[in-house]
């Protein structure tokens, strides 16, 4: 179908192909696929195959590239070449790219655009970071309720193609305030002398412009929504935020939960530098040391308990152990349930109860399987006994902590997931060694057969 | 805009309302809304009220119920109203649905279908779980070639009212061979007496009916389509996935990774039920426990040692829990690279080689800084450079470990999540005991100061 196969593409090496070639084999390319194989070019290499390239052509392959590369490019295009693919450049991926230069160049490409394309993108780069605003385009479609149908889409056929989709079409009053929303499915199928004002679906969903992304990222989940509308606090329509964005940010969300439970920066990849990767991860190494310094303190204080027994030294790592495994499973499913707004639903008392018990039953099951496993290895039924309740206390408070962490993270406004690894796991480390090696202590004559 | 304000539905308890009123307040709803609200109701509530409604009201509302609640209403709505619902709802919900249902049941429901449904769920269900085919939807639009864009568009304005999406149309040949793909915006801009065949985009992106779905999602997100095609393995047109199963898709291969990482069940929410989850977690606290006990087997061989010098318990467990910590950032990495397909570019050498030197110098930066507290603490130099190595040593362990399983796992086509943080745990259990202990045993003589 394409000019070239999908294997013969992947194998491709583009820095070996004559330059002549490569410009044929790219056209042949969806966007995505060209703009993955120009990768591999230096910057020089890809700005002058830009400059070769229709504007129209470029401009497409440019956005699919990753933000690092498109930023790298830049300053090398020649500056109409340049005005002119950010003038061409969709709203927000042009926001997006121009909030990331530094100030000076970012100054002089500004200069050169449009007064209205200039504050186009002065609008759009004020928003914070992680908000709709800072997601949304500008060029979305809109109609006026006055107009008939047929109207109506004469006016879509020649907005077809500049706007991003034209598949979901807002209607707003002279205010600009989003009133209505029809679909080009239901122009299609409506009676072209009604007015789009009573066609129109008038139970508009939308959100508002610093909403946070994730939230709009659930709503469009829930409604499956292909493009949501975004209104500022007097309900004026001033963007649109499309299925695509969305993708990415339901990755991104993904990984962040993951990453901040691990004790990762979101900031890293598998591509990071070494140094770079070290740097990011040693803070949060030594806050774990740390951490585990005040455990060892605590096994330190029972000193004279595990010379007289020195058994304890032996099991004393398993309790605390599985009180991190049960702790970290409770905080992982409270975490993706705060995430995914499950718990708003069944309010936070729900899973601390929950996980409470869990922890509880948890404790009991395993806690007897070691309790007998320790009694037939060291033939003592007291250090069975011993370990079968701090296993149980341990992860009944494993239960609590790794559900109380993130709901009270959650309840500051922090992100849950970001270092509650670190306080459950120093709970259940603490509170392991405290009660097995502390039962110990007060058991010492029977553990001893005295 | 809606009827009642977004506050006070949100307040609103159905089950206190009179049953006369629900129908009014959830007309006024987005169908996603009304689901929402009605699942407070009881199965037999629901049902009399599905009855009562228009069969493509009731349906939409019926789409966006959790399948739980779906499956359990079924029984309880009359044959009749039963068998239009099936045969009004979209292809892939209604196969989804009919799947789950119990074998004699599901004969019953397809026995009242015309042969065409029936035929159709059989097709559908045949899938196996998580390829593109279990995904799709048969209802999508189509065109031929030799069809002008202006009989095209009749033909799509009778289909739009049945069709999952007509923005995205598909072009096949008489053999039903998927040649070429059209949007809508297309259609719209084109001039209406030319030929399908010469507007459409011959370079076609589809999937295999038998592909991952995680791998459809990743490529509609690369390639920012609302919608894919899906052929058999002859390239005939089977099916299509839209962009709101693939949300669907994110969120899950997200919560996935993350539950695997934590040893999760990927069944569990945290609404499921205590008893449920004991049993979901119980086998992986029960395997983490027979690996806690090889690690507490290392340490009961250095019984001797641990009482000739009793703080190396109170230290092993830092060597330990830093080179699990280590680990499991590591493993994060890896395993999301992995998911994301970056490691498919780089290489699995690439991770394994960054992760060894990025342990290696997180060793060596944490080990120093422990290796002077040991020191301070306990005024004893060999103790503070015994840990030290152990630790440098056992965080190199954890990149290579961490980086190893998952990619190995991976090559086996196992999930590179599943289970994975075991084996990163027990060999940095394992290894930081054994050179924490092992390398205080062979030096005790330096140890004693003797």
């Amino acid at each position: 179908m394409s000019h070239i196969s999908q294997q013969e593409l992947n194998t491709l090496d583009l820095s070996t192909v004559d330059p002549n070639m490569i410009k044929e084999i790219i056209s042949s390319l969806h966007p995505a696929d060209a703009a993955e194989k120009l990768s591999s070019l230096d910057e020089d290499q890809l700005a002058e195959f830009f400059q070769d390239l229709d504007l129209e052509v470029g401009k497409e392959i440019f956005e699919f590239l990753p933000p690092e590369k498109q930023k790298a490019i830049l300053p090398k295009l020649n500056r109409s070449y340049l005005s002119e693919l950010i003038s061409v450049m969709s709203p927000d991926d042009r926001a997006d790219l121009v909030e990331e230069l530094d100030e000076e160049f970012r100054e002089e490409i500004l200069s050169t655009l449009v007064h209205k394309e200039r504050e186009n993108i002065q609008d759009l780069i004020k928003y914070e970071e992680n908000t709709a605003g800072a997601f949304m385009t500008t060029d979305y479609a809109f109609l006026w309720p006055e107009l008939t149908i047929r109207e109506a889409w004469e006016h879509l056929r020649q907005q077809a193609p500049i706007k991003e989709t034209i598949y979901y079409v807002y209607v707003v009053d002279r205010q600009q305030r989003l009133i209505g929303i029809l679909s080009l499915r239901d122009i299609i199928m409506a009676d072209p002398d009604q007015k789009v004002g009573d066609v129109m679906d008038r139970n508009v969903i939308a959100v508002k412009v610093d909403d946070d992304i994730e939230h709009v990222a659930m709503e469009m989940n829930k409604y499956d929504f292909l493009a949501m509308p975004v209104v500022d606090p007097e309900n004026r329509l001033v963007g649109m935020i499309t299925f695509d964005d969305i993708f990415d940010v339901m990755t991104e969300e993904a990984t962040e939960d993951m990453y901040h439970l691990a004790n990762l920066d979101i900031e890293e990849q598998i591509s990071t530098p070494v140094i770079k990767s070290v740097k990011l991860r040693v803070p949060w190494l030594l806050l774990n040391l740390a951490t585990a310094i005040l455990a060892s303190y605590v096994v330190s204080l029972f000193s004279e308990t595990i010379s007289k027994f020195v058994a304890l030294a032996a099991l004393m790592p398993i309790v605390a152990g599985m009180g991190g495994n049960a702790g970290t499973q409770t905080l992982t499913v409270t975490v993706r349930s705060l995430t995914l707004g499950e718990l708003k639903r069944l309010g936070s008392w729900y899973a601390l109860f929950k996980e409470a018990r869990v922890g509880f039953l948890n404790g009991l099951v395993t806690g007897t399987v070691m309790g007998v496993v320790a009694f037939l290895w060291f033939k003592n039924p007291w250090l069975g006994i011993i370990i079968c309740v701090a296993m149980l206390a341990n992860m009944f408070l494993a239960g609590i902590f790794g559900a109380l962490i993130p709901i009270i993270l959650n309840s500051m406004r922090l992100d849950p997931a970001l270092g509650s690894s670190i306080f459950v796991t120093t709970a259940t480390d603490v509170g392991g060694f405290f009660t097995f090696l502390g039962l110990a202590t007060v058991l010492m004559n029977y553990l001893l057969g005295t």
